[in-house]
């Protein structure tokens, strides 16, 4: 194990995170907020713990391997909250560290599930770092980190590998730097484009970029009590279409525009699409006597299937209340979530269609025990490796719900509220049903419990692998 | 596809069952209740039906292959519940046919799930008509037929892994008839001892013939309104301890006759016990401060975790009002079930064991990509397509999970409902949480619902793949 290379590139993340203050500060200057001391000492506080992380103690080789990849990815997102919750405390709006903490793994794993029960009479400094979280954990920091800085060796697959989303990762061009440069090229005019929507329809600059950022990012947090509500049609159907945008795998824009339209629009993207399409019209007719027309019950379904399928969370409604149908519905598309190589959680529609085409494929070889098949993607067959993955993922992540499950029922909380918020929090969702609702918050979950999601929502983010290989001894060995 | 014998094998199965009634008829003449006609009227029905389907166009050939067994297995459990029903019909005791059917496919497959809100003032023909179900559903019934009635043909060993439980089926000795023999005497065998054991503790003839029959088939009808809470501590021990024995692979105990101890207490046995003891541990502690003493709730903890794990369905006390932490213990250990080859229901200890250390060889997979491990169990590798076959497994236990617990939504109870009433059919248990708690029943579904319901519990008994396989082209095609 490299550790002095993982020590290193830890390093260089806080240094990284030291740049992230800016985007709050200049926001605390423009509108004159005292908070601008607490973003400026946890800057200084990240820089000289990046320096002892850097300079003591250089890498003598920077080899990688792919144990490092995972160590060096999950380590990164834990320091990167550590140092990220510090504002949060000195500002005084969240004073509890645990809680300050949750606040910002909530943020970078995107999931946007708040212990704030309000957060509009917060200084908008702290609002804007929240949405900012988002944005940088939505693409993932260590891609943007390789965007700028070669990390060298043969290192940067592995940690894109584990920090990418989805079964396969594979490289738009044969360098990592580029890739990830055009990854972020997108990431940036598209949410350049929604900040410009979101103006054209009245928003002000300040909401528009951080509800912006936060619907790139499919993380969720809200600069209103309201979440959405209060916001005209136009703003909630932009950003409803654009938290599904948000959801498609980003490669699939690369194709398009390098006019491979066939391949842009795969077997995921055609999947999402008919489960976006089957849940909205399944919603719409059944909370179609809540409300006055057919088009507001039509809105409200959309916003609400996009907000859940993406994984974001914000809302304009209180689902909660609506009937078990449509909750049901909107529990299933939770699991589901966005497609591979987005920036929206879940365990994504390229593992579900492989789970399924799997199975059928075991039922038709049960028929004909002599026929030899494979499970075929976009008429490629799926590398066996790759099965077997999604397969473990899907073990994993159940083990992860289950335990957390125990774990956090010692609170004596409902059953939908524990297995919404288990659910909520491993998907990076952020709301549930029932007392962890589009109208609730977590803050009243024991700190042991809290702990216990925060865990949730990295290994949810990671993709679960990262933080599990944290546990297992081999990871450590020599 | 050989339809003739697939007809021929379903009229030997009416044949058999019209020959069942026999038993309430003995239990009707004792008590002198009038049920006797409804019985015999029903036991004339299915000789008719019987003698058409073997005697008119008599199969060609005895040849079965794959798909004929699923096919006949699945048939075969649905044309006994079609013609099970009849007598309650009958006798007026459920004059609703669709009732009927829930109640007979719930005494078949071992569920022991009630639309009944009473069962004390029933005719005792009628009780002992529901035990004996559990006892015929829980071995099997074409094990029970294959044990006096050879087929013919290679086709016995299809129809045995396409009605057995567990990932794969392995022959006790050579020949299918002796295997089903022994099978059946160990069945029998245990289901003796423990009537002796109820008659020792003061219960009557009739009941203990009934509870013994409940038990040993795990299934959980009861014959008391409060199921077993009125009885003495001494009879609820007693069935405790027998749920857990029906709960282990019989061959166990056939290896463990035969000397073989090692073999007897194989990996799946011990991880049986291991979850056991710790739900029973963790319940106890949890559920302290609800009894008068440490015992008490031993004992309820025990009585419960037995009821459930070996999906049989009996209770003690209503355990939908205790904390949390045990309600999700016992939601969790819905799901695992019993072992492979035992006539409890659920996913299996095995399966489950198979998952986890094929989701932990991943990981080791992912540290070292180089090294080819291979999932053992008992020291011996499990082969690929039997982890194949459990991966496919899981999927069709979600799918039609999901898409149940979607159906039944329509009816607008509340999702604790819902969800654990899926779980409780599809696992075989019987009660679940809140609206269909132990002290609830089934009545209130709509007919849509109850379809749907006696489907996951038939899916559930053949353990899915032959009930998902009706639904596919391809098992019909010529």
């Amino acid at each position: 194990m490299n550790y002095r290379m993982i020590k290193n590139v830890i390093g260089w993340i806080l240094l990284f995170e030291a740049g992230f203050f800016l985007i709050p500060m200049v926001t605390a200057l423009v509108y004159a907020e005292k908070e601008i001391f607490s973003f400026g000492l946890s800057a200084l506080i990240c820089m000289a713990a990046a320096s002892i992380l850097i300079f003591v103690a250089k890498p003598k080789s920077k080899t990688l391997y792919s144990r490092e990849g995972f160590v060096i990815v999950s380590l990164s997102w834990i320091f990167l909250s550590l140092f990220g919750a510090l504002p949060f405390v000195f500002s005084n709006t969240i004073p509890n560290y645990v809680d300050a903490l949750f606040e910002t793994v909530s943020g970078f794993s995107t999931t946007g599930a708040s212990i704030l029960p309000a957060v509009e009479h917060l200084p908008r400094s702290i609002l804007m770092w929240r949405s900012f979280t988002h944005w940088v954990g939505g693409m993932g920091v260590l891609v943007f980190i390789m965007a700028f800085l070669p990390l060298g060796g043969g290192g940067n697959m592995h940690i894109m590998k584990a920090e990418s989303t989805g079964a396969s990762v594979s490289k738009l061009v044969p360098r990592i730097k580029t890739t990830a440069l055009i990854l972020y090229t997108i990431y940036l005019s598209l949410t350049l484009l929604q900040f410009i929507l979101l103006l054209c329809g009245g928003m002000s600059v300040f909401e528009s970029i951080n509800t912006a950022f936060a619907t790139a990012g499919t993380g969720g947090f809200g600069i209103k009590n309201d979440s959405m509500n209060s916001y005209s049609s136009y703003l909630q159907i932009v950003t409803a279409v654009f938290m599904l945008l948000f959801s498609i795998n980003f490669s699939s824009y690369y194709l398009a525009i390098r006019g491979r339209f066939k391949n842009a629009f795969n077997a995921e993207v055609r999947g999402f699409i008919v489960i976006v399409v089957t849940a909205v019209a399944l919603i719409t007719l059944n909370i179609r006597g809540m409300f006055d027309s057919l088009f507001e019950s039509f809105k409200h379904s959309l916003f609400t299937v996009a907000s859940i399928i993406s994984t974001s969370g914000f809302s304009t409604v209180d689902f909660d209340l609506w009937p078990e149908l449509s909750k049901t519905v909107i529990v299933l598309i939770m699991f589901i979530g966005a497609c591979a190589g987005s920036t929206g959680g879940g365990i994504k529609v390229s593992r579900m269609i492989i789970l399924v085409k799997g199975a059928f494929k075991e039922l038709s070889q049960m028929l004909h025990p002599k026929q030899v098949k494979k499970v075929t993607m976009d008429k490629r067959p799926v590398e066996h490796e790759v099965v077997r993955s999604v397969n473990a993922y899907i073990v994993c992540f159940v083990l992860i719900f289950v335990v957390s499950l125990v774990l956090i029922s010692f609170d004596n909380k409902g059953l939908v509220t524990n297995f919404t918020a288990v659910t909520s929090m491993l998907n990076n969702i952020g709301p549930g049903l029932s007392e962890v609702g589009p109208t609730q918050n977590y803050a009243s979950f024991s700190v042991f419990s809290k702990i216990v999601l925060i865990f949730d929502m990295l290994a949810g983010r990671l993709e679960l692998f990262p933080m599990l290989l944290l546990f297992k001894p081999g990871t450590w060995k020599k």
